[in-house]
């Protein structure tokens, strides 16, 4: 604790969390389309040049949003030992913040394009997901939940796509069940490991 | 051929067709963002509001293209009998046309906001892939290739999912091997499928 948390600093930092939390209000009812940081700035009472003052532009505001949500479900969900379990838990916890999901879905896709600035940002962010799964399969195996003919790599860019495309459908249709259908796969890959590889 | 073929209607036509060639070039490089639809106009000579003379809304714009593209993919790829080598071999085709695969990424993900003119689209596309795909489950099924124990709704979906899935992230990183990643996880299906159902 030091002078500045009561200071000026604090305001700055406590507006950023005001900002970030109308963000996914905001988000969860329009998308991320560029008329959201309008809507935004209008919400919290700055202009928008007032808006980039506390985030340079649109794509550090939801790269902001992206990161803290990933920090909070990191703590919540993975530590301190990745399982496949927590991350169904995490998938199931989408469901009650469906702005987060329009915010993944959308501007994920979005910064595909080449020279997009946050693509490295979902770059790293897949590797991480992929350590966690990585991580996730190899405590498998040692619980004997899956046997050792497992393509790691694969599979766990497999499980990536496919809770990617189920959010997606979701997005379109909420009857869609997503851990239903990620566990299904999970049981593919376990059934399948305890045959010998191909080849 | 009537008269109208060789008169203004005709050139309407020709002109629509140069604007979707347009679109699809400029996509690529800028995926479907607001920007794109002023850099189509300025391609082809014309204001935006001259584009908007042939394709109503930027939104009407990107549903053409890639209706389009479903309507050629659908006689090169589906007809007369759908099967998965003819959804894998449209995949594989996918890494040619890099754009299409941009626009699809970026424009089915918008397309989920609740409201979005293209959501009912995207939603009768869907039921139109996972028609194709059930009726090459069933086809693989007559010919000995997958077991009878299949939940085939979930299977499609599944499958769906993941193709939407690693678009993404070959989007992201084109060393990304989308249909050997579909055939592994349709081989994971196959195996599964002579066991018998649980319960």
């Amino acid at each position: 604790m030091t002078g500045r948390d009561r200071g000026p600093y604090a305001k700055g930092v406590a507006r950023r969390e005001e900002i970030l939390a109308v963000a996914l209000e905001v988000i969860a009812q329009n998308g991320c389309r560029k008329a959201s940081s309008r809507e935004i700035a209008r919400r919290v009472g700055l202009s928008q040049a007032g808006l980039m003052h506390y985030f340079g532009s649109r794509e550090e505001l939801y790269e902001a949003v992206l990161r803290a949500r990933d920090e909070r479900d990191n703590e919540t969900y993975y530590l301190p030992n990745p399982s496949f379990e927590g991350f169904l838990a995490l998938i199931a916890h989408n469901a009650e913040v469906p702005g987060l999901v329009q915010l993944y879905v959308e501007y994920s896709a979005e910064a595909t394009i080449h020279g997009h600035p946050s693509r490295e940002f979902f770059l790293r962010r897949y590797d991480w997901v992929r350590g966690m799964l990585v991580t996730s399969i190899v405590n498998a195996q040692e619980h004997g939940e899956m046997g050792p003919a497992v393509d790691v790599g694969a599979a766990v860019d497999l499980l990536i796509a496919a809770a990617d495309g189920l959010q997606v459908q979701w997005a379109l249709d909420h009857s869609v069940d997503i851990t239903g259908q990620l566990t299904g796969l999970w049981q593919l890959i376990c059934r399948s490991s305890w045959r010998s590889l191909p080849g």
